[in-house]
């Protein structure tokens, strides 16, 4: 979306100013200089992170990497990728370590296309991150750091944030303005502590970890496994690395021990020791060390990510935690695509400034979870170590039955786990955004009985045929991340829905719809070739119809306003082995009937907004004008239509 | 593998110069450079082709650049894919043209992993091959041409190629020892010429084509497709390409014609004005022209690929057909990785110098294949456009029977163009690496009868996990190219196999075995991080067990020469819809008893070699000494070991 290059009053005011340049600051950077905001983006080190650090990207990460075109950068740097967690404990009798069950990282009941983690050092990650904000003409000032900020909505509304910075040697200074200010800044955030927003311990016990990134040579048969590692010499985790490379966490001290002291720390040379001691009576010889840190952590929450919506705090600046659970970079990604949509919905006129309100409890709820969760995974490795057979049947049960009562306490523990780690479990709570019984959107084909689908969750994935070209294609990776709301219109059987489907579009036309109301002014003169926007900025619409691809024509079955969107048309017409009967597996996945489909409206980010019925007359764009109509700037539906 | 940098006897001692540095020239190179060769390649143009040329990768060529690591590299530039192609004709009544069918580019009945045509400007295909050289220090030399060359075995025996190099202006000269001497210099081949090769013409008849890339606007509603059209006003053919292109192939003229003229030709505004002609009721207009040409183009194909096993030819210098079923740089890349591995096993002391004698054969037999079939695809579009529903029961029967007798003419042609079209339909025949029932290793052991593979054919496609790292990986991809033959020891079930395959490691550790024999001088200093080739450059293998991954323990499971590839070894334990009810489904598709598996050799560009019974004692490995004791330069098996 490009907007206009004068639109700030001079060079020194800026859209965001954004402090820290790792994971958080990374992400919000990236979709912003793609939606077209001016970014003064700062990090105090020279470069990005040479060495170590966090490494993990979760299933669900995977999925917004490749919806952002970042994927393939990432993996052509041929991360190593862990499907299974080892478990080795003592044995019943004698000494060493034993396996005494493994754990699929992302089991095949969560339907992920990435059932695995990806690991890479944080470095690589930040420059594909970099290469792509560079090209959208946004470059990383460094090592700059930041000495102050104000903001003050009264003395100016437009740009109410005044921001100095400062080279780190001191040489130069700047003051800019700006209508945000984003703290990237991880666990020591100068922005949080000016803002005197204190740090919640949620879980009082802190640790020492010490973790070394290495090449070994070993003859440890889980070495390129994930593994949880308790001996009588002590536990370990071992994490598999890019380039042959091995991660070691050693628990060095915790504040239950009776000598507690946050500042303990050990040589790589003592972890070593440690970490050959533990693995008896296996060998591991270190070739090379990569890096080496020791560092004291505990689970702390920020009491707020904002005061007044204006400057936000996001990833490790408002959660921390320990790292087994390789959660870190993921969180904050997510932190800052809730955040970036937002803002780019409220700055380009479509949503009330309100919206932005909801970044702060829809993150904070799941950082919340994902400490407890933490502390849940902590005490499910140290106390008890899952059986080979126990782990298989919950797995097994898990996948046969969801909805099962008879889940014991392991069972939900595995299930949420794997969830929760896999970056599946996140979802969000009622809100405007996400539709529930209570929300303003109150209609009877709202949220239809059968839809397996639950606001403020992830779209289920899903395989279609392109009509257009006939290529097989990822239903939930059709649409970029562009910032825009996406209608996915599933369309049922044409001989049933025909009239529905042009009710649809004729609603969607009238003067007062979500859709017309937030039409792009350039609307008449768009390309031809633009396949996403071409009559809004924030709407994209898919079309999928329980059909084969060749029954299509979309030049006689798809309504002009839709058709526009013809790179956005499928046919539901690939098998499913999740849905092994369904005629038309997308529908069935999304519990919509294969004649009469339904309509789902997911949020930029990726998550469900609401589920409509797909009918005849307005009631359709009815539910959605108010749907809308509950964070929109503008009045919509029938009332609008009439002023 | 890494050779002595100083093993030439001067600084223009050559291995191989090679001419031509298109999609043949290109590929030689970049596998010869892999494998340590020292080359000089020359191209008389000065940058790499800019516009238009070849464009297609057919789906088995798709394979075969992942196997190379190049094929990220070729889907940044996200190409067009062709899943479908269409059939255009005029109605039975009325004017205009209508869509009468489609037609899988790769149906269901071909298990492929890539089942579309991928479209990519040949440019940007040859800069990912350059880039690779550079990597292993091989650099182009342009604009250079070649001048003249004399090949005497007698005068030196080691570098019996002379070749004259000049730089196309002029201006510099080199002359140049070689081992070999390599023409890929397209269809008006000097090094052809020099050599006195004739060209036969199979078909007769010569067409002059028109071809036009470029950015249009139109309602044709299949443009993103590929598509053959027929109307009252002439024939079109239409491509998609990257970058919202279109190409369209128009035959200009064809020697039938009455007035035939090979120098015919036309003006970009006269192919313009015939597409717009043809395309009615459609309507089409040009926003951008990115290349145009005409050329003609008849059928031909060299009589011979060589003469003297020193200066070979290969590509368009060696067979020349239409440009309709996207065949040219696929037959190119084919050519020239047969050329690459057989000069590599002759060059490094494995194989006897008379394996060079299978290029011609295994290749010009490809090539005419390959016009027989240009011929009758031509037709097939020509004479009778197939409906729909014709298509539709070709393709579904083909699925469900693959060896019914009831087959028609129609269907016959419908599998083998869409095997010929995808890649897979290439087989080489009965020859010393293609076993036979004439072959010299004759044995009980040697094909059983339930395999479903066949010498000379590619090896079937499996998901499989590995072990050591739970990754669930594409077994056909698991050994790079790396010039190695790949041993895949289906191990079948632990409890019945356990001795056979003790057996089948001891036999290789043999004295006289063909593992041994030609095993590295430095094997006992290799890296333990070496996956593929620690003990022979020749030979790298995988074992998979018809088993679930957590039921194998390599240390305990695995002979100790095995487990040295302890990244090479598998559990059979995926699903695969193509044999729903096999319990192994890898051992199924390859025709393998689940309980006692199977041995197969693939040669190193992916077909396979020989397929043995996996027995115990030691008529498995005799049977592959006897194999490879067919073009292996040592004495193999007891003999061997007795001297």
């Amino acid at each position: 979306m490009a907007l206009p290059a004068d639109r700030h009053p001079s060079a020194s005011h800026y859209d965001i100013v954004i402090v820290g340049a790792g994971p958080v600051g990374l992400m919000l950077s990236t979709c912003l200089a793609r939606w077209g905001y001016k970014i003064k983006h700062i990090d105090n080190r020279a470069e990005p992170t040479p060495t170590g650090r966090a490494d993990g990207i979760q299933p669900r990460s995977l999925d917004l990497l490749r919806n952002m075109g970042l994927k393939s950068a990432i993996m052509a740097h041929k991360p190593a990728r862990v499907y299974e967690v080892a478990f080795w404990d003592p044995p019943k009798s004698g000494k060493g370590i034993v396996r005494t069950g493994t754990w699929a990282s992302c089991p095949s009941f969560i339907d992920a296309r990435y059932p695995f983690t990806t690991l890479l050092h944080q470095g690589l990650i930040e420059r594909v991150f970099i290469g792509d904000l560079e090209k959208n003409g946004t470059h990383i000032q460094r090592p700059w750091t930041i000495k102050g900020f104000k903001s003050d909505e009264k003395a100016d509304p437009d740009y109410p944030v005044t921001v100095d910075l400062e080279h780190v040697d001191g040489t130069a200074k700047e003051t800019v303005k700006a209508k945000y200010l984003f703290g990237g800044e991880g666990a020591r955030s100068f922005i949080r502590d000016q803002l005197k927003i204190g740090i919640r311990h949620k879980d009082p016990i802190a640790y020492v970890w010490g973790v070394m990134d290495g090449v070994v040579k070993t003859d440890f048969p889980d070495i390129k496994m994930k593994c949880t590692i308790h001996s009588a010499h002590g536990s370990i985790m071992v994490i598999p690395r890019e380039n042959n490379m091995v991660r070691l966490y050693i628990q060095i001290a915790s504040s239950t021990d009776p000598d507690f002291n946050p500042r303990k720390t050990a040589t790589a040379e003592e972890v070593q020791a440690a970490a050959k001691r533990i693995l008896q009576p296996y060998t591991i010889e270190w070739e090379r060390i990569e890096w080496y840190s020791v560092y004291p952590i505990g689970q702390g929450i920020s009491d707020r990510y904002t005061l007044d919506h204006r400057v936000f705090l996001g990833g490790d600046a408002c959660h921390t935690h320990s790292p087994k659970a390789g959660q870190g970079m993921n969180t904050a990604f997510l932190d800052a695509l809730n955040l970036a949509w937002k803002i780019h919905a409220v700055e380009a006129g479509f949503a009330k400034r309100s919206l932005l309100e909801t970044y702060e409890p829809e993150r904070k709820e799941v950082a919340e979870a994902l400490l407890a969760f933490d502390n849940k995974y902590a005490k499910l490795f140290s106390q008890r170590p899952p059986a080979a057979n126990e782990i298989h049947a919950a797995s097994a049960q898990a996948d046969a039955d969801q909805n099962s009562a008879a889940e014991n306490e392991f069972i939900k523990t595995f299930k949420e786990s794997c969830e929760f780690t896999s970056g599946y479990g996140v979802f969000y709570k009622a809100n405007a955004i996400n539709w529930s019984p209570s929300h303003p959107a109150q209609s009877p084909v709202v949220h239809p009985k059968s839809t397996k689908l639950v606001p403020g969750r992830l779209l289920r994935i899903a395989d279609v045929t392109r009509v257009v070209d006939a290529n097989v294609v990822h239903l939930e990776q059709e649409i970029p991340l562009n910032g825009a709301f996406r209608i996915f219109v599933f369309a049922g059987k044409l001989s049933v829905t025909a009239r529905a489907l042009r009710d649809f579009a004729d609603n969607l036309a009238k003067r007062g719809s979500f859709y017309t109301v937030y039409a792009r002014p350039d609307a008449a003169t768009v390309s031809h070739h633009e396949q996403h926007n071409p009559h809004s900025h924030f709407f994209t619409i898919c079309t999928v119809f329980a059909a084969q691809r060749p029954e299509i024509e979309i030049s006689r079955d798809v309504p002009p306003l839709l058709a526009r969107y013809r790179d956005h048309v499928y046919a539901d017409d690939r098998w499913d082995r999740r849905v092994p009967d369904a005629k038309a597996a997308a529908h069935a996945k999304m519990g919509f009937d294969e004649e009469k489909g339904g309509v789902v409206v997911v949020r930029p980010d990726g998550y469900v907004g609401i589920v409509v019925a797909l009918e005849e007359g307005s009631a359709t764009v009815d539910a959605l004008n108010r749907y809308f109509g509950a964070f929109c700037t503008k009045k919509l539906g029938e009332v609008a239509a009439q002023l």
